[in-house]
């Protein structure tokens, strides 16, 4: 019999292949800074790349002056746009506010694209955590970014200066997830932060709108956790479109929410997943597996029976 | 290696007894009338049974006349209460007119609880469903809640009687759901209905909200679906309170949004489910069936590292 | 002409009026005993109140130990059943590791109703904001939550004892909404906690639910704010049903989502509001104060454009 | 006094200009034939004309040939690619099948991107509303947009083709809306077959995804609508944004979610609306008007108050 809990999403990758060269226009950035925290790896580093090849000068932000260093004489050699950084942690103000002297004093002015990216996560039961452990991703994720947020805001109004903020949030803050509980709660507060300025500061010229991104294949994230690879087969299983994201893909979309073609678009947040929230969450699609045969066996039975009546 | 796949959750049923006895003090709805599509059967058939007990006149519709009056008799005998019905076919304006008519010359007025409850769904692929079928089930679970609603409260506008409207829905009309597609949007439409009118209605003194219930057992559609068994033991594993709701559970919280003890609330779908949806939408909730003896293996491995950094 | 932004609801609440007697059964939490963070005052005094009455052993928690003895020897007069109380700040762990060791010694163990109801919020344009007071918030009514719920949730899994927590929430924390920025961020992280828990703890027993209220009437809050009581008319005319809520509304759902006739509810969070989210939030709302002639001008006008084709 | 309900946006919008020029590189649709239903007029036409503009072959349907044959012939004449036409009534299965034909036979093929654009509306208090009048609308909308995905599906699958859908909704459809509720209804259950079908037909290889435009500028609808402007004048105030959108911002997401650029995006729906719905959903947004001086005096009163204690 089938097994109604293994879809097979393997097939569906063919009809869906991945598009990862940059979509907006080259000099779309052109004459703008963006500030990207946790900019040094990752996805960060992919926006970084990306905004900088489409003529931002970039400015990124983590707690590794190395990593940091490094991620910017690497995409300055690749799109020969400044890249400058700053080594801070989002839970220290002050370290913020160093960050963005830095930032003024080595691109010359405030950024109008700002993308908050930095996170942590812990995957436990939640009952094995520490109040100490909870407090730590809280203070990272929810109050780094808004600690950054309204670091950059403050002086942007004084400025008289308006900024696109993309805030990278993830797939579990809407819907909750056991096993990720402080960053649950964290990334929530995230979206309630989007949300909440996209109205109270479009005032001051700034929009705010954000992506929850699913599984996105990344060198760092999956070879630390995922060795033999296992687990990045299994997550597949549960992706419609059949594969991970690729970072560039992220990349693009993140673009058009910091550029100006989505200046009429503010306090969103999009899911960005291969389809793997809205097929988890549909209680029938566990029949995807279902071969024809068996459908047509099954037709006569349930096609004249009301569910639910 | 656990299976991610099927967490196990009967043992949780123990910790989540049903409470069946009716919640609301005896004379809750005494001297009200209440009308409920698809009345004669199941959830329908629970929800008057619950009403009649604690007091109210009810009038109950469907299309068989040979079960309304079975139905109506058995409340009756229980309950010493007025049962009334009438055989209607929602999609029908013109029944429904007659059968409101019917409601007034057996039960004295207008009913002022009112449970859109009838409706009618295929499980198929999507593809195999010709035109019609699909307008069949639009028409039953859209077109006919949005025209029972219409008659019911053309009459009350014009007599100046307030009423609260109770529309049952399903766990799987906001999310979506492959394989149930007309009743998925048809059901979605009767949310949105629920929000639209709680507002636009105010000013007659109706109230609406609804219930999206999840599986919950019925003689008849798990008799008819799965002469075996198996298909319930399958939904088991979907359901965090570990076991299938019952009837009487969903009538108590159905007669609260009846009643005039819910008055300041209106606009609400409640997800009636067990935790189902909330448990299979959230993104690390496959992790629940790890064992506590894997999750110390883990520890030590995942604690220092950061997802989705 | 017709003003569209100020829809006159004051008629709207004969129609709806307050139950505010106790809607259970009389002994519904005999034996059971209840622990309520912000008991002191206001919802939570009156959420303390009827569990009592209903038969809890009731436990309050409040960083204000007069209050708190007051309210206690209040409560314990009218109900006769046991008041027990502890001052703590909900932000420090082991404050609430004390209160959880007095509940026991005090009531004879530890509770299995929970309601984290404590908070704190200011009304402030966001860039007014130290990064100090924002984390005042989100430390009070996000962590304070957690460390709540971790701290009782690690001894009950110890001790094999399910319960049903209530997390008291707020209407703007699944929208957001400027002003109460670091309000919206914080309870937007209990949505997710309560959807999370909802899901993981289900294996120990527990259950968890959430009350988001609107704008509900208390001796302390609107005094306080609103001493010459404009701010609360002004609040009538978002409200569709009319009229401020009661306490003991709230109370009531309180008890109901507490209650073993809930057993089968888990994850669910319900906006108790009056209508107000649902109104503001539907774009054609500002069409209710049309009057009767200006629709039958319309009407002609109207009728046959398509709108938003 | 400051108005609460009067919100002042007009200074906002030299911050947000519309960038109304193709987004996407210029071949991204070349070899590929778009179908476009109400492509006539409008939002649609616009749509059809900048996927043409690159490179696409488009095929619009709505029931009017003559408006048909001379908006296929600007947009032929604009970008000197094919577009073709066939009149057809949506509620009709057999008329789609014909002009899926008539596609075939004159751009030779199905289309691989798909808008489900048409729709029909009434503004009007519901109960003014026959039974016909809603019926009307439902089938425009759900079974309308459902006939045309259905038959395209079932060609498309017999072909083992895959393709891009893209369905236009409306922003009251997720939160309801008072005064347009057939539409509200209709359009909530286009949502529903968006996520549905996402997770249903991956297998083959299609995607769908939604947009939700808020009042957006078109000749047509503004003009007949609102002949004075005062209409236009009064939605400005509903949009932090400060200007309605333009067609041209809403047809770039639409080439962006029609685009092999958005592969892993399936299952969204992304409010389009210049932060219309987020503005008026949070509680506190009507603050936005108060003016400095009144937070100065304001300040003091309300920052040591705790609300909603």
């Amino acid at each position: 019999m089938t097994d109604f809990l293994r879809p097979d999403f393997s097939k569906n990758s063919k009809y869906f292949p991945a598009l990862t060269k940059p979509m907006l226009p080259d000099d779309t950035f052109k004459g703008k800074i963006a500030f990207i925290t946790g900019g040094g790896t990752g996805l960060g580093k992919n926006m970084a790349l990306t905004l900088s090849k489409l003529g931002a000068q970039v400015f990124i932000i983590s707690r590794k002056e190395n990593v940091l260093r490094t991620t910017a004489e690497e995409i300055n050699l690749i799109t020969n746009n400044k890249v400058a950084y700053y080594p801070a942690d989002i839970r220290m103000p002050d370290q913020i506010e160093k960050s963005i002297d830095h930032c003024i004093q080595t691109l010359g002015g405030l950024p109008s694209l700002i993308v908050n990216n930095a996170a942590g996560n812990f995957i436990s039961p939640t009952e094995r955590l520490s109040p100490n452990a909870v407090k730590t991703i809280v203070d990272i994720v929810l109050l780094g970014t808004l600690n950054t947020t309204l670091a950059l805001g403050k002086r942007l109004i004084k400025e008289g200066q308006g900024a696109a903020f993309l805030n990278i949030i993830t797939s579990y803050a809407e819907t909750g997830s056991g096993f990720v509980v402080p960053s649950a709660c964290a990334k929530a507060g995230v979206v309630a932060m989007t949300k909440s300025l996209a109205s109270e500061w479009s005032k001051y010229g700034m929009r705010f709108n954000g992506i929850s991104p699913g599984p996105i294949y990344t060198e760092g994230a999956f070879s630390r956790l995922d060795p033999t690879g296992t687990f990045v087969e299994n997550i597949k299983n549960k992706i419609p479109i059949g594969r991970l994201g690729e970072k560039e893909e992220l990349s693009n979309l993140a673009c058009y929410l910091l550029s100006d073609f989505s200046n009429w678009l503010t306090g969103q947040v999009i899911d960005f997943d291969g389809g793997e929230l809205t097929f988890s969450s549909g209680e029938f699609n566990g029949l995807y597996s279902v071969s024809k045969d068996e459908w047509d066996q099954m037709e006569q039975m349930i096609r004249k029976t009301n569910s639910k009546l």
